[in-house]
């Protein structure tokens, strides 16, 4: 038994940090002779090169139990043949030991509640947070883009027009290699719009214009059918100056792209065409409830929605 | 041993369909006494009950290889404790045979396109796409479970109504064990909505309705809070009768839960809240232009949508 396997036998176990029950991954916190310890553990791919030995008690499935069946549909659990030495161990298992908080946070999950965004709510609260986070330069690293004194030898594609036009470039996810791992942002010129919440029916023009020049700017320059991309905002956004996200559809962004977090510019200009068509009033995406998952670490959680849900006043 | 596991075991392997390393799943096609077979295999999420004894060679961890050591940095593989009988097997095994082309096409690796279905496209073509997918007995399996002819007992809530009601139970893609990946699927009784391209803002009260019951009934089976739950529905759906998907907030569902795939039932019901202040007409989701993400094997981009990007005549 080596040293290193030696304290992984001594880690006494704290709490859970993090689970992702989706790519089969746990994170731990606990103690090594008193000093703090992580272990991170990961289920392991299945083996390609043994899939024709799948089926065999032998090499591959060991033990069967049938859960269920609904006519074709059937569905085991099941134990699989396994040894660490040729390839077909069950997870991968990575020792920080001793760890630091720096550590500690970084493999941490936080809790994640949906919450509904109302009218009412997002006037009377969220515009004040909003304020918050474009007051006091905290936009100058966009400004710092769109005035090219940053990252302009990035740039991509631009629209130097002042109400219709944006810039395209390079997201940091971005390996910039990887095709289908595409990630793009497109920031637009115009400062008057924070979120999608200050979007309304007159700006229809203005995002399918951007919508047609951002798939023929990205689609040219990376040799991809128009259909390979796919176009979203976030709300809440990481920023408030009015942005899109291009990823290339084949790519799984994960928490990016999903619903509660994104939503396709094609479906903000449908619901926008639908309140055109409402005549008595000009209406808007700040007349929508919007349901969105919000992380606990997020302020507007701490200060809005954590208290409206314990019937506290918010305390923004 | 069950027939559904002889079965299992006198599968011949043909070759593998798609793999995907970051979700540990791979699928498999083969033949089943000559008749066409897919296995569906999906590495188990650690179960987090057993975190407290993850060390433990009895209980946990068993062989440990250490791969590499670095400063405060350890790599391992190793193989763990596992028995089918107590939700720690080491992967879920779904077994369809005999399957269809269908199948074959849906567990297969594709390009994937992202499509604009008009209002016009969906009346004039994917509606007779639609018909043939219910045609012939193929949604029998939804009637067995609306029945209780099938998985009656996996039933976690059921609301009888034949109007407003509908039946919630676990979906296959869930282990039944790890909270954090719940997975619901929420089926109506109701045989007169397809998809959401049937939706309008008379269905506002169904749906609302649908909700408040799915979240009350599967917080309290589970214990959890009510905003630990995301609803939504997809388009194109997988089978053509009603059908919602509850998914707990921390799961990272991928493709699922993805823009483009996944939408809200929240967004849905403040689309048709939008819909009903347009005074002049009925309108509904039928009217709307539909964005979404279409794999090359899909028979919808195969017969439309394949043939009007190349400008021919759709086959359907």
């Amino acid at each position: 038994m080596t040293g290193a396997e030696r304290d992984l036998r001594a880690f006494k176990f704290e709490r859970i940090l993090n689970q992702d029950t989706g790519r089969k991954t746990l994170n731990l916190l606990g103690t090594i002779d008193g000093k703090p310890a992580i272990i991170t553990a990961e289920k392991t791919a299945f083996n390609a090169a043994r899939a024709p030995l799948f089926v065999s008690p032998s090499d591959g499935l060991q033990s069967l139990t049938l859960l269920q069946k609904n006519d074709i549909y059937h569905w085991f659990l099941a134990s699989i043949q396994q040894s660490t030495d040729d390839g077909d161990a069950a997870a991968k298992v990575n020792l920080i030991y001793p760890c630091t908080d720096v550590h500690i946070k970084k493999y941490s999950a936080q809790q994640i509640h949906m919450v509904v965004e109302t009218p009412e709510v997002y006037q009377q609260y969220v515009t004040k947070y909003i304020e918050g986070k474009v007051a006091g330069g905290r936009l100058n690293w966009v400004y710092n883009i769109l005035e090219h004194r940053e990252e302009s030898e990035k740039i991509v594609f631009e629209d130097g027009d002042k109400l219709m036009g944006f810039i395209l470039l390079p997201d940091l996810k971005w390996d910039l290699v990887t095709l289908t791992a595409l990630y793009l942002s497109a920031i637009v010129h115009r400062t008057d719009i924070r979120s999608i919440r200050d979007l309304t029916p007159d700006h229809i023009p203005f995002l399918r214009s951007i919508r047609s020049k951002i798939l023929t700017a990205a689609s040219e320059r990376y040799s991809l059918a128009a259909d390979q991309l796919k176009i979203y905002v976030h709300y809440q956004p990481s920023y408030y100056h009015f942005h899109l996200h291009v990823v290339h559809v084949s790519h799984d962004m994960g928490a990016s792209a999903t619903v509660g977090k994104a939503i396709l510019l094609d479906e903000i200009i449908q619901t926008l065409e639908v309140m055109r068509l409402v005549g008595e009033k000009e209406m808007g995406y700040r007349d929508l409830e919007i349901t969105y998952l919000l992380g606990e670490e997020h302020d507007l959680w701490r200060k809005i929605f954590e208290p409206l849900k314990e019937g506290r006043a918010p305390s923004i």
